[in-house]
């Protein structure tokens, strides 16, 4: 039954610790653990309305619905992308809570109220237009791993814009940008609060950074909140990265 | 011998991994993980010119002194400290690498050239005078932890004149002032390089950071290093901090 919903060359991947399905294609864009932990992140309202920028297959906002009742709104530039995303809103039975957006998010305002969002995700192309490495990559990734269409500062925009005071940006990114990030959220009146940093082995510099900030917040009280860890030495997941894959609480 | 060299209420501490002797006075002064941390935390310069700003009783620039040939000076302002700290140089027979200086850090310029610093190590006062929990401390701890005779901002303009191009501030302070030292750093431009974050235990906040910055440096490609995990569950220290109190090769 579930065959019709796929297109060529797409599977369907499941998040056994939230029971969430997606629709995957390798060769356009995966979700990776950078959406499951952006995911769990932070603290979700228990209603009220999510918006999830940068969407792409729609992994954060889908694996975040089972956590609350709020309204959550995926916003996806890519077509083909935005295309996954709502098949999957479909396949889970979601279309009530879950809508899909395939717009620029500059274009945010013309689909939610100004200053009425609770909770902003947003896993954002890591890499300036500037760094190489985009050989090899499909148009898709390269779309969703550089700053072409969108870019840090796009993005604090409009969340300070669509944010209520008090509401919430909850950012993946990297940490060799941590300070043009810092100064980008700041510039916008983006307070941040918690700070995770992800390490992908003990003994090894962080390779990625989990961010809340807070609209209109104030600049005191920032905590930098215990490492997560990946891999084990020998490469298998840790018991942190495990129970969020697989289930069990997590810590 | 060496009971001679101590004053009312001083014991001598040695830290096995360095075998640096240190005089010190818990109703007036020790050093604590922070300046142990501190001493290893930068790649210290083979030969040159090393400061040690709010030296306390000398700590950290004696246990760097055993890695490198370079010169260093301890710079101090209360005069009961910076006695304890003269009296462990010459304890350690150090007299002809590492000279105290008792004075304001403002006037470090009468004591060294300007940019001729290769690098500057800073343990310092970590409270805004405007927190409270003064109760109970003696005035040399209050001076050592509050800035009420220096600040984030003296020490970064301090070290931004006294440092040559390419020289390193490294400092140990609270993640909670992570924002405002970014800040300052920078207003000077001392470009923050390598962070580490420390935690007292797994699954516990960060309590305590390392940052290293480069006078004049690009601001490009910092560096979030490993974390620092203090004790384990059961309060023992970890083996990472173990081997930095009591030998064996750090990782």
């Amino acid at each position: 039954m579930t065959d019709s919903i796929l297109k060529d060359g797409e599977r369907i991947d499941q998040l056994f610790s939230s029971d969430v399905k997606i629709i995957q294609n390798k060769a356009v864009f995966s979700y990776s653990v950078d959406s499951v932990l952006l995911s769990r992140f932070p603290k979700i309202p228990s209603r009220g309305l999510i918006v999830d920028l940068c969407s792409g297959n729609g992994a954060v906002g889908l694996f975040a619905s089972h956590q609350t009742k709020a309204q959550i709104v995926e916003v996806e530039l890519q077509e083909r992308l935005a295309d996954m995303a709502q098949r999957s809103i479909t396949l889970n039975k979601l279309d009530a809570q879950v809508s899909m957006v395939n717009d620029d998010l500059k274009n945010l305002l013309q689909h939610v109220k100004r200053s009425s969002v609770d909770l902003i995700f947003c896993n954002p192309p890591y890499f300036k237009t500037s760094e190489t490495s985009k050989k090899n990559l499909s148009p898709h990734y390269l779309l969703a791993r550089h700053e072409i269409t969108t870019n840090l500062e796009e993005i604090c925009a409009i969340s300070q814009q669509a944010l209520k005071t008090k509401g919430r940006l909850a950012m993946v990114h990297r940490p060799d940008r941590f300070l043009e990030i810092i100064d980008t959220l700041r510039r916008y009146k983006l307070a941040p609060k918690r700070i995770q940093f992800v390490y992908p082995k003990s003994g090894k510099d962080a390779n990625m950074l989990l961010i809340e900030a807070i609209k209109d917040g104030s600049q005191d009280g920032m905590k930098i909140l215990p490492p997560l860890i990946i891999h084990k030495d020998n490469g298998d997941y840790t018991d942190a990265i495990f129970s969020i894959y697989y289930g069990e609480e997590h810590d």
